[in-house]
């Protein structure tokens, strides 16, 4: 029998500290192959690169572990691996671990969530890991144990094949954790997200920022309360974007041409 | 009281056909805006410049008409918009007419949809509309009227606060679309997606590329099977991508630390 194959992905880059964690949180599981962006491509959600083409890299190929950077985003990665690089599926995609929180809204400008989405439509198991710190220097020390925790309960019972895991992880020591808490996907936004400056040859120019603003701040059951709690927060994300409620009520209600 | 503002953006780029079309169909409907790509920003799904600063230039102003050409995604034209150029909350965003089909897991990666989503998220009743032909002289005559049809319900009937639509027309005549049809997002997923090539320096490069994969062709109430037929397929979409059945299932069957 083969041993498992782990498709390890992020949006950082394959030399960012949150991909050396994921190595190392995912080698006692089976044989590692990395595809990852040649940099950064945070923010980039499921882009897709179609205007210009993509350059493959190996990096490094080593008894159980392989290392690929490829020029495009993050579901680049994913799809050229899987015509390119992979000959069997893999047993499972883990996307991470990104420096910065992916709760709530943020899960659909991710390019880290964007990868497990991908991974999804492949019918590879995908799990994305955020650490809650920005910082290119974050400590992953205690994403580890709690990733092995959440690795052992799927390798036991696998979750529903249309179905990819995000799991944020706060920035605090391991011993200040309180635990994992499956959570549903907070409602809330970005506001006041341009900053204007005037160039030296006197251009506008904008600056992407805002802040997040948590529209169920008294939640008890969301991602984004439970990390700010000190959780690990789990929450089970689907492809299908389809308001179910919404469509049975426009079809009894509006009246437009055809059946 | 004011006339009607009406937020038109795209991912094809201020100089499309499409947003031609959507600029001539939304026109008896109030003042537009349009705030719209420099350069094609197709598949660029919900992604954000982050790393580069972004540019606004003002094409055209006259009465009840204006257009920007802004540097950055689909979403950075909405939240450009939203934070330097609308003084008031538009009453509608319409996005597209894209050159080319987002039906089924196509929503996930298309910048017109992206911008809808995005236009949700700032609470404006947001509507995306795409033409089943990617080709760049594309024949946008049939959209009018239907998607005019569609805009008048909204009037009457807007949709829910959280909901966005995601409106597919086929290319046909207007004279052999069948009508309308309210539909669920088909499961599906692009696959044999990077063709390889070699440069004439003898380096690798690949090109996206890619066939579309109906995983429900027999189903009869998704929106892939009703363009299809013939149909203009409208799918109402909600930002909520928690699964919430496998989340009651995890919750149940998962042994993990914390609650």
């Amino acid at each position: 029998m083969n041993k498992r194959l782990i498709f390890i992905t992020n949006d950082d880059g394959y030399r960012a500290g949150g991909l050396a964690a994921l190595i190392e949180m995912m080698q006692p599981y089976g044989d590692i192959v990395v595809v990852a962006p040649s940099e950064g491509q945070s923010g980039m959600s499921s882009a897709l690169t179609v205007k210009t083409p993509v350059r493959l890299r190996k990096i490094k190929e080593e008894t159980g572990l392989s290392i690929y950077a490829c020029s495009g985003t993050p579901v680049d990665c994913v799809k050229l691996a899987m015509s390119h690089i992979f000959t069997r599926k893999p047993d499972l995609l883990v996307s991470g671990i990104n420096h910065g929180t992916n709760t709530s809204i943020s899960v659909i400008y991710s390019g880290t969530m964007g990868a497990a989405a991908e991974g999804t439509l492949y019918e590879i198991p995908s799990i994305g890991f955020s650490l809650c710190n920005h910082s290119h220097n974050a400590d992953f020390t205690a994403c580890i144990p709690y990733g092995r925790m959440i690795i052992e309960q799927f390798l036991k019972q696998p979750f529903d094949k249309r179905t990819f895991l995000n799991v944020n992880i706060p920035n605090l020591p391991y011993n200040e954790i309180k635990g994992i808490k499956f959570c549903r996907q907070t409602r809330g936004a970005w506001v006041e997200e341009f900053e204007k400056r005037t160039d030296p040859h006197g251009f506008d120019y904008y600056w992407m920022t805002g802040n997040f603003v948590n529209h169920e701040e008294e939640a008890e059951d969301t991602d984004e309360n439970a990390v700010l709690e000190g959780y690990v927060a789990i929450v089970p994300h689907q492809l299908d974007m389809t308001d179910y409620r919404e469509l049975e009520r426009l079809k009894q209600t509006w009246v437009v041409g055809g059946e």
